[in-house]
């Protein structure tokens, strides 16, 4: 499949774009006119360093406002329209994208329409152009794909065809089934959009909010099948107006934009297309399940002794050292599992970075692990998976980076990527239950029934929606529909990314913008500022504080008119209120059952949480979550 | 008029934001639920702070879900109310906040809910307190204020009486005539929040965007009117969501609050009401008329030689050093006045910070000026008005700061205050031609048709809708529509202050959010990282270029892409684009006239625009920003 990604999807120069998607893997651009008006290189120049770059100039736009329009405004813009066929002539370019009249449009007559999109193809003949004509969601007359099909069949001219989008598609929520009776070749080009459902103005919606594909509600997967069985054989190309795009790092973007594409175009490879999708040329990735479980999550410390006795308090026993990385120790309670790493030296860490490559997209990664510095914070995760060598080979081909890693040649082989807010993620074969790297550290019995029950990751601002495209695309999870909690220092976004079964969930939280954006780990990364937690499963939440309390934890404090709002929110024994406030414990209930959770300290930039579920209770506590984040920001601000 | 605050409207704390409100000067506050539930602090001593710090706890809110239920529901809705009387008792708190019911209505039956409001209203009377019962906009059976008064009406009980909140009732674009129904005693509540027209589901909206009264589209002023000629007595009370808030410094939004019902209550006092608005025992402010025009900007500098030199250029002669400060000097073109100030000392500038005083407020605004460091920047405006005098004493009712100034005593006395982004706003008396205060420097003649024609302002993000209330209430300007402008890292949403006659334009800028938030002017505030600049009008913009380059100017370029896009967009003649293209000037046309303008290279964070207006035209060129904005980031990226 041919890839393709508007200029305007990226912030940066012109330049700066075509370099960022040319790196990406792009194969060609649409130039985005804004971009090149204000370049100041020629359009020769452009056209050398797309060339330079390997990238085609697949289409040019958008022209605006042409047809419909009374004879004296349509000579003014044959005029307009034979200047920019000058200017893509310079560009070597040979289709242009025209949307559908918004703002001069008079005339609501298809003949007279028709005729002038046919004077367009005349015009355009002369220049080898193809003209796609595109009916915007918000075009004054023409505003459905079908009928912009309808006036280019109409129009019967060689150089004019149509461009569909998904968005002004999808947006008005079209019925999809006339797109199979546009032959492939009269489809001059395709544009991707995905979007988040909101309902606003589909302008704004449009120029604000877009998203790549995988990152918003759409079915892009049945849109793009659907466009593949018309034979469309033409670069499939994202175009996609997002603030917060327009203002990430343009590179990491492209990356993003990439994956969204491959991701796809597998979907589609997978379910199959109802005719000739050959014309696409779809590319299949290696299928990976859900994960089935969590392995462990590592954490990295410069605070071995705080850290340990803080787990131990939550129960969890030393397993052993690493036996060949000294400074790597692991401790467990049940199924969950923390590898402690500290930071001595390059190659004593669990997953350790070489220094000695000189291959870029490595010496990236190293650059990012040696800026993660020192503290304790969240380095990593391993999921079970049933085929790890699948998994990884998928996420390389979805252009995630692989951490570099040592091992002695007898111990288990884990590989792993970064994801985007700079954390590891390790593939492992297994279930989740006593995988056989453990081995590796010695093993002590443990019986309790215990597990990871969520990871809950803090992500920088502006890279949200990559996040949940890489968990998504990688690993197969599912996105559930984000909230808005409430803290003293502004409204943090939350998003839970889950498999099926509950056996992986990871709430995703992008915390008020006074945060760091910084990527990576420790020191500056958005985890200071918002911190990220691990939440422990246990069948007996009493039995579990008073453990801790006996071994000295002290409890995140919950205010006593919590209690008594629960007390007047729902009918509790006064016995079990007085327990549950003994212990700082928080409550929460729906109908599928009940939540029983405790909160640590924080040490760094990670805290603890421990969590008894009751039938079939499958939230997070959401209504408890205002309570904590006021009792973090009590302590930031008193410490 | 007793003025109140919602405490959900401010970030921090419980125990932050009440003493943000009594500082701030509020009469009292709304509790809202959540802020007591996550405090650590008993409802006893909440109470005690509150009458520690002067504050009435005005009105508990909010109750939800309560009435149109079935039987069993309704006895569990009692209980629960019962528990939040109780809790109210311990507050000492009279008024509940009671919302129509979103979630659990399921009679939608008038004697149904009539009589539920009658029971709950005999509770009620048995711990003294009153129910104010408020239509939800997206109430599941009650949504309309009027709706929400009959059902009050028809309970006919002491204890149940109605609230209005601007939001609901406005955002549905109620008739507001029946307000003027309700008597004054029936209101037990008012709330207001203005909000800016979007296209979007009400509840978002409500959630995330409301602003202040002022910082909207909705005429509050007509609303508060008609709720005073009610013979309303209550509390006038602030409820806005609004996520820049929740993020912003608490104090500085209660202060944006307190102003915003300041010059609400001084319009209606002005306007007058229908009837009995004896009630709500309005206060007038010393009004004052939209400003005359600017008589200066000041600029400071670390940089002498090389900001003279770019103003020199432009066509600034100097005037003079001021007799008394010899590190003030003044340059002028025409009416277009630069004051040019070197950071010598603080007895050494324009306007003179002293440190003598022990007053906080004083103290603060030194501290403010001390930490704006070196650099130069944008340091403060002159603005010329009918009466310096009122303007300041207005600007000091609205709760502005004062800048501490230091004059010998035979000096022209401006005065002036800190607006929202730490710039100095000073109020000379006059019409903006040859203020008298010019003499402190010697006057040169200078027949130059030229003025400042507008003075472009970079905004820290957060405090954005402050800064409108602020021009809007103290100076009696204009906000013109929003506009987002794209820059290479990303989009600027830009707002024209205006006065009618365009004598004073002030565009304000909020660049994208990596931008610093720092309040405040030099090193570290937002005007570093977006530039600020002043546009100078000429009647020649080719002389005006010629002379410049004749003294060593050198332009921020124009690219020649640029120059062909003009001549594809607009018919103008080949010699006219090449002078354009040959001195680096941008263009535009509307139906109004012509605009042709430059811009020079920037020092620390300014920079200038030379501008001619040909005929009517009133924009700033829109359309050239991205031309502008891509120029300097090509610029600062290369340097």
């Amino acid at each position: 499949m041919r890839t393709s990604i508007a200029t305007v999807c990226l912030s940066g120069t012109l330049e700066e774009k075509l370099q960022a998607a040319a790196t990406a893997g792009f194969d060609g651009v649409e130039i985005f006119e804004q971009d090149l008006i204000v370049s100041p290189n020629s359009p020769e120049a452009t056209a050398a360093l797309a060339a330079e770059l390997g990238l085609r100039l697949d289409l040019y736009q958008p022209f605006r406002d042409f047809e419909g329009v009374d004879e004296e405004q349509f000579a003014a813009n044959m005029a307009r329209a034979e200047a920019k066929f000058q200017l893509m002539k310079r560009l070597g370019m040979t289709t242009m994208l025209l949307c559908s009249n918004v703002a001069t449009a008079t005339v609501d007559d298809d003949d007279v329409v028709v005729d002038q999109l046919r004077r367009l193809g005349d015009l355009a003949e002369g220049y080898g152009i193809d003209v796609a004509y595109e009916a915007l969601a918000w075009g004054r007359f023409v505003s459905e794909y079908d009928r912009a099909w309808d006036l280019v069949k109409a129009a019967d001219h060689p150089r004019i065809g149509t461009c569909l989008d998904s968005f002004h598609i999808l947006s008005r929520g079209t019925d999809l089934s006339r797109i199979a009776e546009i032959p492939g070749e009269k489809i001059f080009f395709l544009q991707l959009a995905d979007a988040p459902s909101l309902s606003m103005d589909v302008l704004s919606w449009s120029r604000h909010h877009r998203v790549f594909p995988g990152e918003g509600s759409w079915d892009l997967t049945d849109f793009l099948a659907r466009v593949a069985g018309t034979g469309y054989a033409g670069p499939v190309s994202l175009e996609v107006f997002n603030d917060s795009f327009r203002q990430a790092d343009t590179q990491r973007t492209a990356v993003d934009g990439l994956r969204s594409l491959r991701w796809l175009e597998a979907n589609v490879s997978a379910v199959g297309t109802d005719g000739a999708h050959v014309g696409l040329d779809l590319q299949p990735l290696p299928q990976v399940a859900e994960p089935r479980g969590i392995d462990y999550v590592e954490l990295n410390t410069d605070d071995l002794g705080a850290l340990t006795r803080l787990i131990h308090q939550l129960g969890f026993r030393f397993v052993g050292f690493h036996r060949t990385k000294p400074h790597v120790q692991l401790w467990q309670r049940g199924q969950a599992r923390i590898v402690v790493t500290e930071p001595a030296g390059p190659c004593d860490e669990f997953t350790t970075v070489t220094n000695e490559t000189t291959d870029p997209a490595e010496e990236a990664a190293a650059l990012a692990a040696d800026s993660t510095g020192s503290g304790t914070f969240l380095r990593g995760i391993g999921f079970a998976v049933d085929n790890a060598d699948a998994a990884m080979e998928r996420a390389l081909l979805l252009s995630a980076t692989e951490v570099p890693r040592d091992q002695a040649h007898d111990e288990e082989v884990l590989r792993g990527v970064f994801a985007p807010d700079g954390s590891e993620v390790f593939f492992g074969d297994g279930d989740g239950e006593d995988p056989q790297w453990t081995d590796e550290f010695g093993t002590v019995p443990d019986d309790r029934q215990s597990a990871i029950d969520h990871i809950n990751l803090a992500q920088p601002a502006h890279h949200y929606d990559e996040a949940v495209l890489f968990y998504t695309s990688l690993l197969a999870l599912t996105a559930l529909p984000s909230q808005d909690v409430p803290s003293p220092s502004g409204l943090v976004r939350s998003q839970v990314m889950s498999s099926a079964d509950g056996a992986v969930r990871m709430p995703l939280n992008v915390s008020p913008d006074h945060s760091p954006n910084a990527l990576g780990r420790g020191v500056g990364s958005t985890a200071e500022t918002y911190p990220e937690h691990v939440a422990i499963a246990c069948d007996d939440i009493f039995t579990a504080a008073m453990t801790a309390v006996a071994r000295g934890l002290k409890f995140l404090e919950v205010p006593q008119n919590y209690y008594e709002d629960l007390a007047a929110r729902f009918d509790l024994a006064p016995e079990l209120l007085d327990r549950l406030s003994e212990h700082n414990i928080l409550y929460d209930r729906d109908d599928e059952g009940e939540f029983l959770h405790f909160y640590t300290s924080t040490i760094g930039s990670v805290f603890f949480e421990m969590v008894e579920r009751r039938t079939g209770y499958r939230g997070f506590g959401a209504p408890n979550a205002p309570v904590r984040l006021a009792a973090q920001h009590r302590r930031n601000t008193e410490s």
